[in-house]
């Protein structure tokens, strides 16, 4: 038996123990997974080390590295993540619904945990504390399966995690670590169907849409964010410059950053080149269409390509449409129904997009970068959800359950 | 560009439209096409003769001519159907949560429709009107494939339900059958990524376990069901033979009834010669473990496989179990996770049964026949999920439907 199924195996057997736990037990857990990893920081940051050094032979880019590092502040944050998931509302045993029914049956629809849920992540450690984090409070097993660059550190998270769990209430076995580097390790989880209950990718595009492809069991696909602000004929200036500009430069490397600013003609020529002077003040390289380039000297021209590619950097594609309509066809091409947002004053063309922009989060005169389970009151997010299908957007807590009908009679049959 | 890609490109264009149309343009929509489909009852009739008669040639099953054939009662109660699926209450724009941030961001989240759903099913006409009433009530266009053998019916049910909507605000293409008979153009809806959201199948474990295991869209997996009934060591004899006759008699063909008996060892040695009576008076085949057999003389023996298979037909496995545990224990091995029952006077063994059992219907002194969205009161269903994301159990509209936020603000950008 591969190292993949024994472990999601043993995973799922631990998952029912774990999935009838009170609050409390698991609270009481998560605490100890913190203080474990405070205790021994210094342990987790030699491990580190090794990924490290291994990394830089290895040639791993400079952000790579940097989202591998560990050090004790970022120990400390992963430590204070999970306090933060202890002070969530538990959402598994919420009663959704009860009826009664004529015949007298009783029935009760109840939050459950899902079961067992894999993880497929790149070389971030902080993914590894967190996931467990998120898995473990909603009752879950986890199989956890990182980024290879990791490995070292992953491992050593997961030792301290599992001795934490020795003085809990929860199985130990219910958290799992793959350490097989190789990629049939991957290619093993996405077809353990009636096993793994549920696979969510965190990463790349190029790692989410292995997943999408490949896998037989249930995927909750997050992430990929294309997203355009659309500033149309009757937007007020400044704002629609301040939320361009935040849209793209506050933090490009993540989804919710714009990719695309779709621009009105009658804005532009009074205010895009203003716009664009700003943007490239910050570094920003700007691609436009042919009537972007002939408003802002120098811009260079954007290929094709490039409206579907999500840059995550300081890029942005710069596009002048004739109307409200246009900007909607282009959104509705090359969206990936991520966040999408409008600045206008006209509330009728406000109104219009919100309804007719098909994507998790639609904004009007505000900022894309605000779709975040934080920004929006859940706390910890596993995830932003871009399928519609179970969770849409920002996933708290109850994006990792599932329901159950309890049904109580006293001898009910069907006529 | 194939018949499936140009169909469902057509079909997803005019999603938009229909889903901002409001309840009373759909419901309008759906009274035309229960109206048209009654006036020209004679021309479906005289369609569904052409595939039974091919029917017959190709040999086709009783069953399975039964499922195709057509008359005015079952046009009738198509009709019917479309009928009371306006009578129910519109999911779309239900608002799920508003919340007004600190900085002032004013969020809503919506339930909106799902956009362009694929139904691959078998033979049955039914399902064609059926499958298109509930899409369309919930402003999702739908693509349907339905089994060749339904061909005639099918081509001419869409040109009635076509002519209906003609006459209504529901953009005619946004129904659309696949007539294409062979394989690859169900392979084909399965990756079309991009434009078909959601697959969901209707029929045997095979279609199900095809499309489950090909498709790239989301999928929702329905049907299947493996379902126990548990006469506990406290069962009160009379009612646990009620039940456990009406699971498995009263329509076997269907995915919610009994495919095998699990009884307490105490309880079996007085009673389950009666039950086993009973059922063999019905026309039902039992097989069991070795020790049913001892106390049921005659019996034949249940191979392996047995336990995994979901006859829908006259077919019935027994097996003795020493104690509540062993119950658990082979439903967690054995059971589809759709519906579970525990006959018993032992408050102790409910709750745990109730807890304990992974399915989406658990019941306690109740026959598993009742998992169903007309018993639950959600009137029309298209189908029973038998997954764990988005939808579990009787699927009533509001699974045909996803969600979105809108945030309006006043010009908030992110710090």
């Amino acid at each position: 038996m591969s190292e993949v199924i024994a472990k999601a195996k043993m995973a799922k057997e631990a998952s029912f123990a774990l999935g009838v736990l009170s609050t409390e037990q698991k609270n009481q857990a998560l605490l100890q997974m913190a203080d474990h990893l405070i205790t021994r920081q210094a342990e987790i940051i030699e491990a580190n080390a090794e990924d490290l050094e291994r990394g830089r032979q290895t040639g791993l880019s400079v952000s790579l590295l940097d989202r591998l590092a560990l050090n004790e502040s970022r120990i400390e944050a992963m430590a204070e993540g999970l306090r933060q998931i202890v002070e969530l509302p538990d959402p598994v045993g919420e009663t959704l619904q009860t009826m009664t029914r004529p015949n007298g049956l009783r029935i009760r629809h109840l939050r459950v945990p899902i079961g067992l849920i894999g993880i497929i992540y790149e070389a971030r450690p902080n993914v590894t504390v967190d996931a467990a984090g998120l898995c473990l409070k909603t009752g879950n097993a986890v199989v956890l399966r990182g980024g290879s660059a990791a490995l070292s550190s992953n491992r050593k998270i997961i030792d301290i995690l599992h001795d934490a769990l020795d003085a809990s209430a929860i199985p130990k076995d219910a958290l799992q670590i793959v350490e097989d580097a190789s990629r049939s390790s991957v290619d093993e989880m996405l077809k353990l169907n009636g096993i793994i209950d549920t696979i969510i990718p965190r990463g790349g595009a190029s790692l989410i849409q292995n997943v999408v492809q490949n896998a037989t069991v249930p995927v909750i696909e997050t992430g990929a964010g294309i997203c355009h602000t659309y500033l149309d004929a009757e937007a007020e200036p400044a704002m629609a410059s301040d939320i361009a500009f935040n849209a793209k430069v506050q933090r490009p490397s993540v989804c919710n950053a714009m990719e695309t600013l779709l621009v009105h003609e009658s804005f532009a020529a009074a205010h895009l080149p203003d716009i664009a002077q700003r943007m490239k003040e910050a570094n920003v390289e700007l691609r436009g269409d042919k009537r972007a380039c002939t408003l802002v000297p120098g811009m260079k021209e954007a290929a094709e390509q490039d409206w579907s590619t999500e840059y995550n950097d300081y890029v942005l594609n710069v596009k002048i449409v004739s109307s409200l309509d246009e900007a909607l066809m282009h959104i509705r091409r090359y969206g990936t129904m991520h966040s999408e947002c409008i600045v206008t004053e006209n509330e009728l063309h406000a109104r219009r997009f919100l309804a007719e922009v098909d994507a998790a989060a639609v904004y009007h005169n505000a900022s894309t970068r605000f779709t975040d389970g934080f920004e929006f009151g859940y706390g910890a997010e596993i995830g932003i959800s871009t399928q519609k299908l179970h969770a849409r957007g920002p996933m708290g807590l109850p994006a990792l359950t599932s329901s159950k009908y309890l049904i109580e009679g006293s001898g009910q049959i069907r006529q």
